[in-house]
């Protein structure tokens, strides 16, 4: 097929351009670089099935343009910034809601009609309900981030109804391994080269959280669009497990051989808008026949292994 | 209190700034008048405690400076059509979405921490459950109206975690009653002006659809805001039945005493996206104590008495 994958230089996109290369397909990469590493599409950039295009979503006439005759798009550039929300409000909107319209208006005005998203378990609040499924009770917002993608959600599945698009969108847990570049593994393993004696500790450390390791992230994704056929087809990506703060540490210092102090900022939430608790029943995909290879702890250490090789992300991401 | 309405001139909005004034409170309207009614106004615009500001919800600066000390916000202003939103379909997005953000900005900067909001039943798709209880499945979005004020919702719940806000969320049946400018009864009335012996029909005439008279949704307003007190209030608004369309016909064909032909459309919809199934549960609402004063029927024949008695609003509305 011809993929039109935006946020390609991204840790999840760029992961998936490899991966759509390798099965042979055509594959248009977009990104603004705000956050992406050329580096991460080393591989892809020499292929002669990839062609990368630099531009901003939120510029609706270079997403028509770059789109061109692409049959299948993954729209994969947000900002994931789900802890700073509040302290820059709008970005969340133009960057998840506004530019997932555009990247609509782009497929409407040519060929695609087929669209695979990236959503998060954010969607679901706090829920009472654990594992939750993707029918859990219609959930109240509680971040930015989680309000302008279920925004992103909505928008796509009208447009599915509205145009005879065909949707499928993925309810992320916490997504690691290689070309990961933010996140928990990343802030203490950071805070831990800085200073090896202290780890400091948003909330209370109790908080439980799920992780899914990137490229199998990725093969549920593929296996979704290649197997499941509604208008619309929403899945929850995640392990069966779920691990809490506390246990991640554990598993952090002692791969990187040290003992340092826990200084907890105390609290069940590690920020405004923080879910204490993140476990997404993930029956539906896996009825399709996918199973995560890596179980969370493996995929901690496999991030903790690229970060450890690749130095200059840290630096970059300072 | 000092309230800010936007949708000040406008049906549901412009009945509001009158129950507000009349129960002693301060109010700033605002509207563009892209489709509300000075004339709806007319008793407003004399009041001591009444000051209309002109403007445009997507012009932030111009909120922030209406919305001056306000305490409460009543948000009713939106794009109400429906039916078209795939002809224009970024206008959900501009005057629902990003709207909704703007004035959840201005509230940020200004000295408001409150706001209710009108939303639809819409945002429940084509549900399982009838009656659809606020807290039902994690409904899948099948209008572009609906996407967009999901996303609304979702970006007051957010803004109230994170800012401290207070938000009433309500999720309106179809309205109707005196000022009522669209709808069935509107295009219903507006055919059998033109041609008495036929009336065309969407849809096979069989959608279940719930209506709340005007005043009885603005009650319904004032109770929660005044009785609930939780950080983040979603209530269903309508009344404990359903009609079909057809029994709709027939109410007012026989208040006109015309017995026209129905032509059919046909098909289970009235158009893309439309629910041939609304029913809400409105129990949440009424454990506040309010219950509503008139049946559909009745809401409906005051309706058709409001039409018959301006004929000028079927003139402007063309």
């Amino acid at each position: 097929m011809k993929a039109f994958v935006t946020g390609a230089a991204g840790f999840i996109g760029s992961t998936l351009v490899d991966r759509l290369l390798a099965a042979g397909h055509e594959v248009v990469g977009f990104d603004n670089f705000s956050t992406g590493f050329q580096e991460f599409l080393t591989g892809a950039r020499d292929h002669r099935r990839f062609r990368l295009v630099e531009g901003d979503l939120l510029d609706l006439d270079a997403v028509k343009r770059a789109i061109g005759d692409a049959e299948m798009v993954f729209h994969l550039a947000a900002n994931a910034d789900v802890r700073f929300g509040p302290e820059h409000p709008r970005r969340d909107l133009e960057q998840n809601a506004i530019a997932t319209w555009n990247v609509l208006e782009a497929m409407r005005a040519g060929a695609a009609r087929r669209i695979a998203f990236s959503s998060t378990g954010s969607v679901y609040g706090e829920p009472d309900v654990h594992p939750t499924p993707e029918g859990a009770p219609f959930p109240v917002q509680t971040s930015l981030y989680g309000a302008s993608k279920v925004a992103a959600e909505g928008m796509i599945s009208a447009y599915a109804v509205a145009f005879g698009f065909q949707a499928y969108i993925f309810r992320f847990v916490s997504i690691l391994g290689e070309r990961y570049t933010h996140g928990h593994v990343f802030d203490f393993y950071r805070q831990l080269l800085e200073h090896p004696g202290r780890l400091d500790v948003l909330g209370n450390g109790r908080q439980r959280k799920s992780y899914l390791y990137a490229q199998d992230c990725i093969s549920a994704i593929l296996t979704a669009v290649e197997r499941a056929a509604a208008p619309v087809n929403i899945f929850n990506l995640g392990t069966d497990e779920y691990c809490e703060v506390n246990s991640s540490i554990r598993w952090i210092t002692n791969a990187l051989g040290l003992a340092p102090e826990l200084r907890y900022a105390g609290g069940e939430r590690g920020w405004v808008g923080d879910s204490p608790f993140i476990f997404l029943d993930c029956a539906r995909i896996r009825s399709l026949g996918w199973k995560p290879e890596l179980t969370i702890e493996q995929g901690i250490i496999r991030t903790l292994e690229f970060l450890r090789a690749n130095p200059w992300v840290l630096e970059k991401r300072r």
